[in-house]
Formats: structure tokens, sequence, C-alpha cells
């Protein structure tokens, strides 16, 4: 049977299962954790599915975190102009998730969750050595978004660490299946992927024929 | 072998390849169609990987879409203040794929590709018949982002649309592996996905012993 919710629908179902509701129908989300330090170096780790791509000429990502309370990534990336996103991979996805606890900011997740700060030279903040591929970037822009109290923080890409160096195929990008990178769903679940299909570039000279 | 692209590796790297590269190193992306009408009703269909969650109270989601060029999708959301945002499924991936060939604004999309645009009462823009979790939204804000000329469009939910009301569990969200949702990467790479672990909300009382 099918279901409707329409805005009345949506505004009168209890908060919860609202806020479920609406973290899930954006479809799949990305797994990252996002690594940081302040100019103590002191770190932090948290999980972010909200990791998107802005462009590739200047390469730059983006992710969203809430403008309000103790933000501990923000702040962060605020007083050192530098963050790592590195992708979660199914040995560390229970790990990965508790990050998400908030811990007051003289607490490092990499600690309590038993996951290795990792350091390059030349850039100060902190990629997690159980992640397979890794991206080291320096801040580029901070927008607020006032609809929803959130800022979007972009980064330009200097640096990409890939434990395989077969992970990276010229011809179509980086291999994610073969990276082991998972994805996520609403605020708790954790999926396996499995590529079923790659297609052409769509053109309208060569389309085909359905 | 570990591979290390730096600043000026990734510079050096021929424009292709490093298209590939930085398109991939976001992790999986949400797989979704997006629907729009202008105000002679001729209406467009186009796959979009970036749509993300905005904020759940309100309830937002958004998109980003490049703000130069002939873009029909932007273009009729100015004009209408709706749109749709709709899962492809395995079953309608290699028409969505297509949707991204360059027609012009007089061509359907829809009828190119064979979907099926789906309207309901007191909305404008169209759904997507053959998704399975569709979403119609209402413009809430456009926000130009300067570095990369895109614009990140932000609309409010004001309808869910479910094929069968059993993918919504209200303790969790919409069980998208039940929908039959699919995940992209890179350009042209179309995925399965399968749910291996749920977590508790993490905190720091009952934080697990690692």
């Amino acid at each position: 049977m099918m279901k409707h919710f329409n805005k009345t629908a949506l505004t009168d179902m209890d908060f919860a299962s609202r806020i479920k509701l609406i973290n899930s129908i954006s479809g799949y989300k990305s797994a990252n954790l996002v690594g940081t330090i302040d100019s103590l170096k002191q770190n932090n780790l948290a999980i972010v599915s909200s990791v998107v791509h802005i462009g590739s000429d200047p390469a730059l990502l983006g992710f969203f975190v809430k403008a309000f309370g103790e933000r501990h990534t923000l702040a962060n990336i605020l007083e050192t102009q530098v963050f790592t996103i590195n992708h979660i991979n199914k040995d560390i996805a229970y790990q990965a998730h508790y990050t998400s606890a908030e811990f007051p900011k003289s607490v490092s997740e990499f600690e309590k969750c038993k996951l290795t700060p990792q350091f390059i030279e030349q850039f100060d903040a902190p990629f997690v050595a159980e992640s397979r591929v890794k991206v080291g970037l320096t801040l580029a822009d901070k927008i607020d978004i006032k609809l929803s109290g959130t800022t979007l923080i972009i980064g330009h890409v200097t640096h990409v660490l890939l434990e395989n160096e077969d992970y990276f195929v010229a011809t179509s990008g980086i291999d994610l299946n073969r990276a082991g990178t998972i994805c996520i769903s609403g605020l708790d679940s954790y999926h396996d992927v499995q590529k079923f299909a790659s297609y052409e570039f769509a053109q309208v000279e060569s389309f085909p024929d359905f």
C-alpha cells in the first residue's frame, strides 16, 4: 500500500520520527571521519555523513556542521585552517560511529575510539591511519546556512593518500569498492556497497534507444 | 604500495584524470532524479548525485547545480518555486544516467528516457512514477558558491511519497535497502547497497569499551 505524507502529516508527526524520516530521504550518504587539531595540538575526530563534491577545478570538497553549541571541529578548522577527510571502511565503522559522543574538548576521539592519528610533513591536521582513502584540505570558504543553523565548510584538496595505489584508476577515479569504503543511511545504519554498472558519458549524438 | 598525491601532483595531473579522482574522493553519493516544470508546463528531469540533508526542523534538503550555461533545472525552480527528488533504483539506473545528456529545453528527459511523469494535486512539479521514494519540495533558499560557480538549492520538504508503506519504520526512518535505492560513485558508476550494522546513539555515559 502506498503512503503519502503531506505537509500537515509531516508537521504533525512526532519529532523523533520526523527527524529519522528526513534524515533518510536524501538517499545514501558518504561515510567519513573529519580530523582536526587546535593550535595547542589537541586533536579531534568526528564522523560526518554530509561530505559533498563542490568542484574539480579547483578541487574542492565540502561538509555541513551545526553552527551552535560546542563545535570542536568547526572551531579547530577556523583556528588552524586545515582538516582531513578519511573514508570509513567496515573494519572501523563501529569505532567511527562512536566519535559522535559529545566528549569535552580535552578528550581526543582518536584515543577514546582506538583510532590512530597519522601525520605527514608540512600539514598539521591528523589523518586516520586505519582509513584507506584520506584527503588533506585547507579551508577555502565558510558559508552560513541561516535556515538550518548550519555552516558549509569548503576546503581545497591539497593531499590525497591511498593505502594502495591500485585503488586509483586514471580512467574512472578511485575504485571505492576496492578500497572497502562504506556508506550511511539515516542516523545509525552502515552499508556495504557493490558496483553493478558503469555507463558511458551521456551525449545527445550517441543516445541509446530505450 | 601506498600512493600520495600532493598539491603539485594534483595540479600536474591531466585534467580528465583529476576530474575523475576528485569526483570520487568524497565517497559514495546519493542517486536521485530531480523533476521540474516551467510555467508553460514543459517538464525536465536531471540526475543529481549531490542531494544532501540540510535540516530536520524545518525539514530541508539541498543539492548543487552548476550556475553557468543552459541550466533548465535551476531556471525551472526559480520560475515555479517547486521541484521533486526521486530515488533511483536498479530498474531505472540506466535510463536515469542518460537524463544527463544535454538536450535543448523543448525536449523532455522523461520522454527521451522512457520515464513517466506523475502529478499530485496542488503541487506543480512532476514526480517520477517508476521511483519508489519521492519527495516534493518548495524552494526555500538559493546560495551561490563563488569558488566553484555552483548554486546550492535548498527546498522545504512538503510531500513524501512511498510506493510501499512498509519502507517507513518510525524508529529508524526509511529502509533504503527495502526500497531498492542505489548509490553512485564518481561520474558513471552505480552500486547496490546492503546494510551490515545499525549502532545505538553515541553517548558519553554509555560509551562502549573498545
